[in-house]
């Protein structure tokens, strides 16, 4: 009896899921083969590691890419030879202008009472002490707040240091809380008199060595040099000064500070064209610029992969989707978004036809989470959508407010809808902007599956009938 | 009925129990007073904080120790005048000398096909390049095996490179089969005609920084510049040379190598005078110099903090145990044990009083195993005082060859018995030598337990009447 009634409830629940997932299918907009590729496309991908051998290629052959270096250049050069030989119909670059900033070589170190060598780095943009060693006593802060509250003149002759720790969280939320520091901090140390400004490097490790990031100078502010000290050497600052006695501080550094010298950026832009309405945009996004001192594996090398490989796997389907897939590696987002923000300018005639977009910009940890950002019409689609997804781990967010990762953040803004696709990104300011960025940190379990899901988001998208956009897609002109 | 078993059961259970902890105290040599003592002491301990304060405390004030720096010089102030603080009732120094390496600076690059900054160390005792620039053709080897293989002359003008990946185990055995190339690697290479040796860092952790250690310089062969790379470098030069073109690497380094010049160096002896036999004497060891890179905390700051803290611990109970304790810091263990070896020549009349010593410099991690090499007639005793540490999670070993830790090992060699307290030494070479041995890497629980199982060993060692030795301790001349 019992079991009669166990085999029922099993036909019972077979029979609902099967029904589920016809409706749940049907909402996607694909047709019954389509939808059969993207189950293909989905195994291709976990079983592949083509967007491994992407990073290997780029961290290997080209490593670190720096705006304005050597590497930077050659990576233009290595993204069009590999997008050609990955089977996109076009590839090309569009290049704009960047302000160049220098590194230098830079030495850091308390000089007393108790002298310690200290593993520091210059911001982005930062100046340097043009060869001279600066040293002066310290003034600590803990947070940017307690900077901004410090009285006029309180900084006279001396360093500011924020000692302000950065929390770890999954979503990563605790950057935006540090950030602030390393954006501003040295205008707002130099107008209360300081000669220079040093904070606890914004990241979640306990490695002796820092991380450095972009900085700004506030107009008609002196500019006086910025720097980042590892989180041990902060820590050991601290125990310096808890003991009451003047500590001093010495640095030398060659950077260059903005010089008004421009280098030439180039967006590399690959597009799968579409058979249909080849005039409708879906965009997958990363950038291929990164700091100088890791090989940018991680940032952001893996989106780097990633996106080639999804690519790639739609190249290489039977028949082109309908939309036209465009992967887009901006330059220059290390240096504040500018190959997206000229993206945008380049494009502004067709940014109505963007459909959707997503950028992969955080790192090394598995999906979890699929956040859209689009018409509420196309929800169910997306829904639909994202129950496929649903093997790989991932839930779709309830809420639409997504405007794009990263540089897609910019097209975002410029009315493109998006999907936030985010991992757990415990782990990610660990590496972020330092010498660990290197291949070794690729989770490649983690790559397999994110690979897979942007595969498949690119199918899906280029493929449904779905308009995500707030307005038709095929008006020239943005509504946003 | 089934209750008044249960019941019956509990107290000849209870019953038990309390005669084999009388027996076991009878067994250790102690009185009741003394077994209550040392039940004290551990609650002491492991309340307490000072270990934890004097490592900080160290490198704060002090940090970096390599010998010949001035960190090395005020670190003998220091543990001098911390002695005397804390309560010890004679403080000395033994100087000695050594040979003096200065490190100088290193860059190091991956130069062609594929240019790449890379994270490099000198070895300890390495020669430079005398300020010039040395680049060469890379030849990768597996192991020193396949480098003493080499065939004659195959290395003419290259630089040879050991790529061997050190393994990660708890006992750290990894570390013996991967240092030997750190060791003589160098000169094997330079007998095949290479004009410089690098090798993966001797290390399981995966950051961009090299691990340094001392090397040697065979006699009558030519010495070639010795530096190791990080882990990811490593790989990266590894993933280069796959691709089966020429890789070139560059170096320059103003390494000093073993110029003749000498540095006097320092052990640091303190002493709890024994109250009835005070010519017996009980040692703890560590070492105080440490690398260059860090701060020592790890590596063996907390071998000094460990030390000290039981030192104080005994030294302020009411009474003096019956056997002097002495605790010795030694000097230039980093580079050959030296200040162990000039001890044992700077006592040699005394060293059969030498009861039982047992060294910290293992770092980080739970004491989990008392390792004995001492009289088998002594094994009774010592077991007895094992079961005293169970409950901190202390086994005793089945085996009975322990010869000492590090700068022990030669007191071992001298006839001094030795007890090794094993620790999960799991992480220990992921901060070895490296940059990242700072304070924020001592695990503040960890020391407190390891801190209360060396001052209850420091008291049981100094109070028991039991004979250690294989031969009567009041002998003046060395037995084994």
């Amino acid at each position: 009896m019992k079991i009669s009634v166990l085999t029922v409830s099993i036909a019972g629940l077979m029979l609902s899921m099967l029904m589920v997932n016809k409706v749940s299918l049907a909402a996607t907009g694909l047709t019954q083969t389509q939808t059969e590729t993207l189950q293909t496309l989905k195994q291709q991908a976990l079983q592949d590691d083509l967007s491994y051998q992407l990073i290997e290629s780029l961290t290997t052959e080209v490593g670190a890419r720096l705006v304005g270096s050597e590497g930077e250049k050659r990576s233009v050069q290595w993204a069009v030879d590999k997008m050609k030989s990955l089977g996109f119909d076009k590839v090309w670059t569009e290049e704009s202008e960047a302000q160049l900033w220098q590194r230098g070589d830079m030495r850091a170190q308390i000089s007393s009472p108790f002298p310690h060598s200290v593993a520091a780095l210059a911001l982005g943009n930062s100046v340097g002490t043009n060869g001279k060693t600066l040293k002066a006593e310290v003034v600590e802060f803990a947070d940017l707040a307690a900077l901004k509250a410090a009285s006029e003149d309180e900084l006279e002759g001396k360093i500011a240091f924020i000692s302000y720790k950065m929390e770890r969280h999954k979503d990563g939320h605790g950057y935006g809380k540090a950030v602030g520091a390393r954006v501003v901090g040295a205008s707002e140390a130099a107008k209360k008199g300081a000669v220079a400004f040093i904070m606890r490097s914004v990241g979640t490790d306990s490695n002796k060595f820092a991380h450095t990031g972009v900085s700004r100078y506030t107009e008609g502010v002196k500019k006086i040099p910025a720097v980042a000290i590892s989180n041990p050497d902060a820590d050991l600052l601290q125990n310096a000064l808890k003991r009451g006695k003047p500590v001093t501080f010495s640095l030398t550094t060659n950077a260059s500070g903005p010089t008004g010298e421009t280098t030439t950026i180039a967006n590399v832009i690959g597009e799968v064209t579409g058979s249909k309405m080849p005039e409708q945009l879906v965009t997958l996004g990363a950038h291929l610029d990164s700091w100088d001192v890791g090989t940018g594996a991680i940032d952001d090398g893996i989106g780097v992969g990633i996106t080639m490989a999804a690519g790639h796997y739609i190249a290489t389907l039977k028949q082109r989707p309908a939309r036209t897939l465009r992967v887009i590696l901006f330059a220059a987002e290390e240096v504040g978004l500018l190959g997206a923000k000229d993206y945008v300018k380049q494009h502004k005639d067709e940014m109505s036809q963007h459909v959707i977009g997503a950028e992969w910009d955080f790192g090394n940890g598995k999906i979890y989470e699929l956040e859209p950002g689009i018409n509420p019409d196309a929800l169910p689609a997306m829904s639909a959508f994202a129950k496929e997804l649903a093997s790989l781990g991932v839930t779709m967010a309830d809420t639409n407010t997504a405007k794009g990762q990263s540089d897609m953040s910019a097209l975002g803004e410029a009315g493109q809808p998006a999907v936030n696709f985010n991992p757990d990104g415990s782990d990610y300011f660990d590496f972020h902007h330092t010498r660990n960025d290197t291949l070794d940190k690729v989770d490649q379990e983690a790559l397999k599956t994110n690979t897979a899901i942007y595969t498949m988001f690119a199918f899906f998208a280029t493929s449904t009938p779905t308009e995500f956009r707030h307005s038709p897609s095929t008006n020239n002109s943005d509504s946003q």
